[in-house]
């Protein structure tokens, strides 16, 4: 049985960029569960409310609704046992907890480099609605908010040192193979790359090495998707 | 046969402070192994000459001289299989290693609060080369470099959200029960309180929490450690 997953859409709905919704259709395909996505739109609050909530990754299998990216990581690993683990065993399911975390605090740091990107390219729709809940968020006007972005992009890659070393170390943050605590770090870098042509990665970097085996899994998936060569 | 550890050590032999040596003393004790620990001190290069190279931990079993806490923490699970296991399994040591490298920037991040105490807490021979090598590792003096450390704290309880929001969800990185990942992270703050009476961590932050649970363990090894309560 397909499963659906309302996942966030740009004014082209074939564009999906949502980091968090990355981790899910990740996660999906390491399961190797069919699913078919629905875009949606920062504002279509009304499509999800048999979630009880307001944000996406919103997954439905067989009439349950399940949000929040790691609750859905949980969901899936659990209810489809006999498929290959995003985990690794119960310790690694542990351990990956933090990835989830430290991943959404990427997005935090990414959202500076590319916020304004994210305005112009989704739906006319939602521009009202994006604007004002992240301009209240941050502080400050989106132009202002990303006016410095070339000149933190050096501080902001030297944050990065931990990712690098380990990933200097081995090919995944999983081992020799990718588990969902890569999955979850990929979704801020595949988000960035969808929405924005702003480069975040130096081209041997070996983060981006480790992005790019990801965009080579499961036939290309992530790599087929509408993209920037970012 | 009982292990060796070549153990950082202040003006005060019984002071131990190394971020990188606790990691192993917690690992050690998690793995049920009997060691000595040999009081060492920054310019003592000589005495740990036949690791081949001038930093602890340094780790010496059955003849063999094992040197940085990675390598050291992998040694010992693979020496000591019938022990308790620091990793978890196949997937649990892969994805434990990204918790040692994030462990060493907050090295980098708490050393900019207690750096002036270490300086002050350690042997006299080693002031000299201590305020050489790390003034020059920073650009500025000891004094300037904490100078703010008060301004600069509520920031860098900031900066913690990805560990605190996993320890609201768990009692461990690892779990239930602590894993080497615990160790990993536990020994910058194990550091801090040992060498300085500054107040990193908030008495009612779950980081701390997690940490006053990792100083119970092994009969209260760490606890009873000569350290402040900070």
């Amino acid at each position: 049985m397909t499963l659906h997953l309302y996942d966030l859409a740009a004014a082209d709905p074939a564009r999906r960029f949502s980091p968090y919704c990355w981790r899910i259709r990740m996660a999906l395909a390491h399961k190797e569960l069919p699913v078919e996505t629905i875009p949606w739109h920062f504002t279509e609050k009304a499509e999800i409310a048999a979630s009880g909530q307001i944000f996406v990754p919103v997954l439905v299998d067989k009439g349950r609704w399940i949000s929040d990216s790691w609750t859905i990581a949980n969901y899936l690993e659990d209810a489809y046992p006999n498929s290959p683990s995003l985990f690794g065993g119960g310790a690694g399911r542990s351990l990956t907890h933090y990835y989830s975390t430290a991943a959404d605090a990427l997005v935090t740091a990414i959202f500076r480099f590319i916020a304004l990107d994210i305005l112009h390219a989704i739906h006319d729709k939602d521009r009202a609605y994006f604007r004002e809940s992240r301009e209240k968020r941050v502080g400050m006007t989106l132009e202002s908010f990303v006016a410095d972005r070339d000149a933190r992009l050096p501080a902001f890659r030297d944050s990065l040192m931990p990712l690098r070393r380990t990933l200097n170390a081995q090919p995944f943050f999983g081992g020799d193979q990718p588990l969902y605590a890569d999955y979850a770090m990929f979704g801020p870098f595949q988000w960035a790359r969808c929405i924005s042509p702003f480069v975040l990665l130096a081209p041997d970097d070996p983060i981006r090495l480790w992005r790019d085996r990801l965009l080579d899994r499961f036939d290309g998936m992530a790599r087929k998707a509408p993209a920037y060569d970012s």
